[in-house]
Order: C-alpha cells, then structure tokens, then sequence
C-alpha cells in the first residue's frame, strides 16, 4: 500500500509550491476532458481557496480566459500526449505565465514536453494489459489534487486516497463479476437499438459522458448523449417511452438524490428492461474510504461499462479498436 | 434607444456595490441554463476579478460548493420563476449568506421571492406575442454582467452592448427573413430522421444545447445532442455517415475556428443536404458592436431556430407547444 503521494507528484508539488494560484484550469479533450469534470467536483468541494474550471483545450485555448496568467496552474492530460489541441493549450498556457501539470501516458510526448511538469499514468484499455487501477488517470489527478489542497491550508484528504487507492483493484473486480450476467442481457437488449443514452450527475457525469461519446459513439457508431439527470427533467424526459434506452449511474456523491429521481421516473414510464441502472450502493466498496469512496466510483463504472461495451462489440460484430472510420484512419481535418 | 441600463439593474447593482464579490454562481435548469454558459463566457472574458461558474440548480445545491458564502454573488433564472430546483438553489444561496438576483418572467413568484433582487424579462415563445429582444433573458443577463464588470473595475462595455440591443430586432428579423426557405428544406429533409444533432462552441454553445434538449427532445421527442464542436473530433465525429443531420452554428466568437473546423469535417465526410449550417457571417449584424456582436449571436440563432421548430412540428403534425407527455401534465415526479 502507497503511504505517501508519489514522488512525481510530489515533485511538481514542491515547485508549485512557492505560487500564488488563483485559479485551476482542468484542460484536455474527450476522455481526457471526461475526468476532468470529477477533478473540478472534488475541487470545488474541498478547495475554497482554489476556483476551478474544466474546459476543453480548444476551446481554453480561443476562450483565452482572462484569469489564465502568472496566478494560474493548468492541468491537463491526453493519453498518447499527441492530441493537438491539448498540446497547444499547455504551450498557450505556459506563455501566459501560467504553471503547467500534464498526465499522460507518455512523458516524452508533445504534451509531456509542451508542459512544465509531467505525470505519468497507466491506462489498460488501448493496451489490453491490466493495470493497477492506483496508476490511472483519475488516481493520478486524484492525487495532485489532494496534495495541492493540502498545501494550499485545506483538509488533508491524502490518507484517505491512498488508502482506498490500495483497495480499489478488489472494489472493480467484484463489480465486474457481480455486474457480469446484466451485462450480458443488457447487451443483448440494445444490441440494434439506434439511440442509448447514459445519464448521471456529480462527480459520476464524466463518466457518463466519455461513455457516450468515446465508447458508444465514437467505438459503436451508436446515437448517444450523456444526460445530467438534474437536467433530465428540463427537457430530455419528454424522449422517454417503453422503447427508449437508458445507461444509469446512481453513485454515492451528494447529487445522488437526483441520480435517483431520474431512475425513479425511467423505471415508471420506461421498460425497465431498457434501462441498466448500475447503482453503487449495491457494490462492495470495502475499503474505500470518506469522501473518496464516492469520488472513485466513476473509475468503477467505467470498468464495468467497458465490459458491457466488449459483449456489445462482439453481438454488434464491430470491432472496440479497429472499427472506426476517422479516428487516427485520416489526420488532414 | 436605451442610453442607460434599466432602472431594476441599476438598483441591483447598487445594492451589490458594497460587497467583495470573489465568487459567480450561474445557476438554473434546462432552457434557463443555457442562457448561463454564454453569460460565463463573457465573464471569463472580461471579468478577470470574477471566477464564474454555470451549474444546473440541483447539482449546484447538492455539490454545495465550498466557494459558495457571503463572498459569492448567484445569478438565477427561471422563466415562470416556480421550476423547484432554482427555487431551492436561491433559498440555499441565501442561507450560505450570498448575494442573489434572479431573472424571471414573473417577479412575484416563487423564484422572485426567494432571492435578493429580481429582474423581469420577457419571452415570445410561450405567449406567442412578439418581445423586443432587448427585453429577453439573454439581454438582462448581459446587461446586469456588464454592470457588474464595470463596478468591479473591469472595462466598461455598457455602451455598446446597449446600442447593440436596439439593433438586434432588425438582425433577428433579416436573419429569419433571409434563412426562410433554407429552413423550410431542411425541415422537409430531416422530418421523419430518429436523431438531429446540434453544434457549436463558444457562446453558441448554449443555443445549441437548448435547442437541443428544450426543442427537439422536449418539444419533437427527436433524439439529440449538442455536440461541442472542439470535442466533435474526440469520439463524436465517428457517427457522421451520409444520413447523419448536423444543425451546426458558426459564430463570431474567437472559437468560430473549432465551429469552421466542424462545418469543414461535415461537408466532406456527410451529405451537405443534411447539415444546417447557420454562419453569422453571412447575416446583416449592422448595428451591432464589438464585443456584444459575436455574443448576442445565441439570440439570433434561436430565434431562427424557433423558426426551423415551427416548420417542423407542423410537417410531423407533433404540436410544438402541446405535444408533451410528462411536462406540465404530471407533477409527482
């Protein structure tokens, strides 16, 4: 078991350490951009002295935040570390006056060398060989973050993180296997349905989103579109009927309340069969501990909703890595 | 011409003048949010003393943001001022000690009572009765943060922002003129299609979400998504084949390059007859100022849109404002 932040993580600390940060910029693109989202939940619930803001590179970068300058640490993460738009923000960012924190899977990438430090993270699905899911992205951010609020005079959440850091692997494991024969009816339920949307809200809503646009659009070519369920009742309900299909995560955060009350409506006017509602309070979350034990939970559906999308690569015959028509087939758009 | 921000703004600002504001809370549900993505662009823009932030209401309740206390300043809106969750998030602001204004048709509501200050501002869509746009909740919120960044010592931007509202019916009015038959063709062409995708960055973002989600998934049960144009190329774009139908929105915000490079991917790789391109460059903006004219684009785009709904409602007989089957008809959910 960790008992100390790693020594890279550390490391970018100690040089943060003597700044003034005014303001945090969480910058990346896609999946990327996906965890991004929780690290701006867990911000805001525990950095009252950091304002937070997770944006995508592009858009950071043409926004031009008038906040971003010598008071501002941007953090940003692209798997390869190729992605252009989030190598360029880094180097925007570093022009501004800005300190610069990339993850990445590959520290001598544009991305590694474009920022002013660098972390490196561990990502199972593009190699097929498991991780320890301590080494991801989520656990990466997870941990800068909690060293930055410990520094900056907020709580020290780090004990508590690298605990359920330790514990996690098992947690993923027994929801995997729990979750496995709903998985599989699940998959065969929507296997040609044209539209299935995911939904969620709090630090869970990532989660959500990289599932529809990395997974079952840009992986399945299947319609989706994440739904915050708070949101839900403003609009996208009026979608649902008997045929509608819906992937629900109801996690543990304080918003699960309104994870509940979107589940509550699909189960009374959906087809429960339609829906898979993957409900965190069923999981064995034994040692994971406050506030993180909610705070993980994106990286258990994940996992989960990974498997669930391999059963629906095999019914569908369309390949997870292979069956694209754009993504890294074509580079001049 | 207005010469002057509106009385009501001006004794809200006034009441806020004595106060550290460190902190913004955009925050509504729905149609209402999405009038609050672009107000936080022009915040991060041109208020660098002023972090803001855009949450639904619910999330923004239960999240409880530690940043949330007498230094922040939450901005609310609800067009009937009785949606609950913006109700509950302007009595949960007030408990925290914050400042609240809260934008709404109807001052004596719910919503009204329950904040600080309120601002009335008119909307065409439900009462069918034409507004000038220089009364829409668009308008107010724009008026009240350029009242506020220039109190807090930020440019003042008032002058042209006002000039630029009493041009914008006219704009509105050419735009919606000049796209008539466009609009009518594309209802035609994507009148019986399962989904319709929305697009745009910047501070379109919004008009493409709403549309979205308040059009055509509430009022057409059409399956949809807006798509962020910077993050169409990170999974999304795998779904564009030739049948795929894009409403895209091209504006003229320092972003237009993200919304150009998603028109340009579109084109080539869809049927042009299935992407609705609305580019502003090609409307008469005359009368409107730097910087307000790339941000009342949302306005003008919507109201063209509306144009597009009614077209199609009619041509799938799905009434635009009585076709619902949960809104409004049920309320124990």
């Amino acid at each position: 078991m960790r008992d100390a932040l790693d020594p890279d993580i550390l490391g970018a600390l100690a040089a943060l350490a003597g700044r003034e940060i005014a303001q945090v910029y969480l910058v990346a693109c896609g999946g990327s951009l996906s965890i991004m989202h929780p690290g701006k939940f867990v911000l805001d619930r525990h950095a009252p002295m950091l304002p937070a803001d997770a944006l995508n590179a592009s858009e950071f970068v043409q926004r031009a935040p008038a906040r971003l300058g010598p008071g501002a640490l941007v953090i940003l993460c692209s798997q390869t570390g190729t992605t252009r738009e989030t190598v360029a923000a880094a180097e925007f960012a570093r022009s501004r006056g800005a300190a610069t924190v990339a993850l990445t899977m590959e520290p001598g990438s544009p991305l590694g060398r474009a920022a002013g430090h660098v972390l490196r993270y561990a990502a199972p699905y593009t190699t097929g060989i498991p991780i320890d899911p301590a080494d991801s992205n989520y656990s990466v951010l997870y941990m800068l973050l909690a060293g930055l609020i410990r520094q900056r005079g907020g709580a020290d959440l780090t004990a508590p993180l690298l605990a359920s850091l330790s514990a996690l692997g098992p947690v993923i494991e027994g929801a995997r296997s729990r979750l496995a024969d709903r998985l599989d009816a699940y998959a065969l339920r929507v296997k040609d349905r044209p539209v299935v949307y995911t939904m969620a809200s709090g630090v869970n809503f990532g989660a959500a989103y990289s599932f529809a646009i990395c997974v079952l659009m840009e992986m399945q070519w299947i319609a989706s579109q994440a739904i915050h369920a708070g949101e839900f009742f403003h609009g996208p309900f009026e979608v649902v009927d008997r045929d509608a299909c819906f992937i629900l995560l109801v996690g543990l955060d304080p918003t699960r309340p309104s994870e509940e009350r979107a589940r509550a409506f699909l189960q009374r006017f959906g087809d429960p069969a339609n829906i898979l509602d993957l409900d965190a309070a069923t999981f064995d979350l034994a040692g994971l501990a406050d506030p993180w034990r909610a705070y993980l939970l994106p990286l258990v559906f994940f996992d989960v909703l990974w498997d669930f999308a391999h059963r629906l690569a095999r019914l569908r015959g369309h390949p997870m890595l292979t069956g694209r028509r754009y993504m890294k087939k074509i580079t001049d758009y």
